[in-house]
């Protein structure tokens, strides 16, 4: 016997996204039906709005409403600067630090071989095009995530962007603020003992 | 800076579901601005659908769009046993074992004290008025988890269903089956002894 039609295509949609199977979707479904009937018609209302207003701004590729999005529209913003970052996330995660008031570029993705992602199939051509129109910008950080494939990513802007006289930055690695050097891992230390600052 | 609106409020309603906290559900709303537009918006109308066709059976407690459920009024199933579960879930694995051809009561709850859920609060008086309206039953199976709760429950309706003349048994208790002795908690072990089968 399967579920009534309604429950089993609401467990079949839950299925499909990240990380759930089909018994934490059955539980969600279930769960889903004891709720306030205004909180799963905003949720209902809330995935169509996301997928439906929601852009990319079209110079520096961040999740917006508006194009361009407030940040390339703020021009209290120094212009001379652009962090560039692989997800919207990562720009979110800055963003809330309230320390960073320059430009962002969103990637949408990393240079990835194993996934048969390369250089056209993230947003480096709008970074490229974009520092060739705006003179203003002087340096340009990555900030993609300290692993292989971030490392990667930033080696190739690098290359590609130093010619054309851009200064070309990579975040710091190093010990996280309060942790313990003892847990650190090894490749951790070694690029925290390279990268020590002057006291 | 907080997150466009429509995204903010998408991560706001995933917040809702249990056990999903504020990361998860971010993760979650950025996966659904990246699904096909009509994955979206059939899980947008499968959650409106869920709450809206979905009623209990008023016979039974199961979840139906049509009253009663198919499953009362399916009339090749053994009009004369009815199995007590304490929610929907527990019905359809019964159900799916397809072994079982006879009658449902769901109690959508067990009798917890410490949650204050009395046996008013679970679907105990419809059971008893069904039995007393319907003298073809005369068995009722209460297979609620084998946990405290599920126990006492158990314990209630037995005591509330026994002087009607009614027969009333439990699920059995022991190893399942493909288990290992030496693995099995000491209660269970107990349990399989005490309710041991001829061969």
């Amino acid at each position: 016997m399967q579920y009534p039609e309604p429950i089993a295509k609401l467990i079949d949609s839950y299925t499909k996204l990240p990380g759930i199977g089909i018994k934490t979707a059955t539980r969600l479904a279930f769960y889903t039906i004891d709720m306030p009937e205004e909180d799963v018609t905003s949720f209902a209302q809330s995935l169509i709005s996301a997928k439906r207003d929601l852009h990319f701004c079209s110079i520096c590729g961040n999740l917006t409403e508006t194009d361009p999005c407030v940040i390339c529209s703020d021009n209290s913003r120094d212009q001379s600067t652009v962090l560039v970052v692989a997800e919207v996330k990562d720009l979110m995660a800055i963003e809330n630090t309230g320390e960073y008031k320059a430009l962002y570029h969103v990637l949408h993705g990393v240079l990835s071989p194993l996934e048969g992602k390369g250089p056209d199939d993230i947003n480096i051509e709008s970074l490229v095009n974009r520092l060739q129109k705006d003179d203003t910008i002087q340096e340009v950080i990555v900030a993609t995530n300290a692993n292989a494939e971030g490392e990667a990513t930033a080696m190739y802007l690098s290359r590609l962007l130093k010619p054309a006289g851009l200064k070309v930055s990579r975040l710091a690695t190093g010990l996280s603020v309060g942790s313990d050097i003892d847990y650190a891992d090894q490749i951790t230390l070694i690029k925290a003992v390279e990268g020590r600052t002057q006291l």
